[in-house]
């Protein structure tokens, strides 16, 4: 599990890295980003994945959300993935914005010839958790994760799918019901087939029904964002938690969008979310 | 002076936005960004310009720097022009990445064809001033300004040479003698001609030897800039404040590069240097 070094950039204190290797479950190159915090000197640290929406890459979060002086005080390593696997050679990868390149929705593709490359949902929770434990200075025992828009729609199947493996999780804006909305409904059936019973393994609304989350989980969203009534309705994620008791904070933020500028006015809260969960004990 | 709203939207309780309007001094369109902070509601709040630096835009500091948190925070108004006037047709304007487009040096030309539109300098002291002050929630009476690399020169330079009009003074990594680095010996003499004397009225080291800011200028230089030793060269601008009496807070910063990941480190000093002259009575 050779990874090359692309950039190390000092930040707060810490390290703003990124990184290539080649991925053996998206059988391609991918590139992730890592923010080392101070901290990681004198010991592993824990360890803060971060899904990034549509049109993203690895670098998104990295410029625009400005986590790095909150990681930095609260001893968080940040771990940025890209959004799917590029340049795979499949015909008609790039046509659309919302499907394929950029747009892998974190799920393991079992249509062909997607199936081979488009494995984000075991790239995020097996193969890059193993390579930051191997490669950096990370507590692989204490791991949380977020995301924004499809990156929320992630974290919440990876936590909900592996709440041994995550003790939080939080999202901006996620695609809480990809069954059940636009998006999932283009993106889904060419990665798994038309049987919407497999959707149901990539739908946090599904999900959370099937077996809740240990801990609360935060969602913030916009009420300005163009997506929300479409794409985004919290309200059938919060109508499944309370059905179940699934403990959850939704919080509705007036005036403001889907984009990076919402994320950095309520990043803080997330990453103390977060470290309330990671750095107890 | 009309201008036009391209995009705003909500951040930390304020509005960033984006405006373009017809420059008059540069002859040509011309874009600024502006982060409103919620003070605004209540009166007309300081105002904070940042000058970026050479290949960068009026986006750049929006989207890295991380100021808006601490402008909401402070109530501080940040307004960042555009590094030049763009597409005026002047033959091989775009040939360079460190002279014409995006690297106005913020000066106002004499020499043809640049004389016609980069006058950057006077679009940032009086024309971009008056219509910030005609047009947003603005203390024309209390404004500081700062920047990087050659928006620091720019700075600098504008600070000097308006005490009056400028309450403070900050930069990162700047250009402190721009006639003794080469990006200034390749600009200079096109926009100004080959007479040196023409050039001292954008050069802090020399205009800061004819008279001082009233107030501390602080500087943070990073050690692993790669533009420190050839380009930089804050050393000529510590003897020239030590000569005359000028106060001068220059901070070296260990590790630290020429990149934005250096300046969002560094940019709530900043911001609480220029708030503590800018909101006292």
């Amino acid at each position: 599990m050779d990874i090359e070094t692309i950039s190390e950039q000092r930040s707060f204190g810490g390290v703003q890295g990124f990184y290539r290797h080649t991925s053996a479950v998206c059988a391609a190159p991918m590139r992730f980003a890592v923010y080392t915090p101070p901290q990681a000197a004198h010991g592993n640290v824990p360890v803060l994945y971060y899904l990034a929406g549509l049109t993203c890459s690895e670098e998104t979060f990295v410029i625009k959300a400005g986590a790095q002086r909150l990681a930095a005080e609260l001893g968080l390593m940040l771990v940025a993935p890209d959004t799917s696997p590029r340049n795979t050679g499949i015909a008609g990868e790039n046509d659309s914005w919302d499907f394929g390149t950029a747009a892998g929705f974190y799920v393991d593709a079992t249509r062909s010839p997607w199936s081979k490359y488009f494995n984000m949902y075991s790239y995020v929770t097996r193969e890059l958790p193993a390579l930051i434990a191997a490669n950096f200075p990370a507590d692989a025992t204490c791991q949380g994760i977020f995301g924004h828009s499809m990156g929320g729609h992630g974290a919440l199947v990876c936590a909900l799918r592996n709440p041994q493996q995550y003790r939080s999780v939080s999202a901006f804006a996620p695609i809480v019901a990809s069954s059940q909305c636009p998006w999932g409904e283009k993106a889904l059936p060419r990665f798994l087939g038309d049987d919407r019973a497999a959707w149901k393994n990539y739908d946090a609304t599904e999900l959370v029904q099937q077996k809740t989350f240990p801990g609360t989980i935060l969602i913030d969203q916009g009420e300005a964002d163009k997506f929300l009534v479409e794409q985004l309705k919290p309200e059938l994620f919060e109508a499944a938690c309370a059905k179940v008791g699934q403990a959850l904070i939704l919080r509705y933020q007036p005036g403001y969008d889907h984009s990076y500028y919402f994320i950095s006015t309520f990043i803080e809260d997330h990453l103390r979310h977060h470290a309330a969960a990671l750095t107890q004990d």
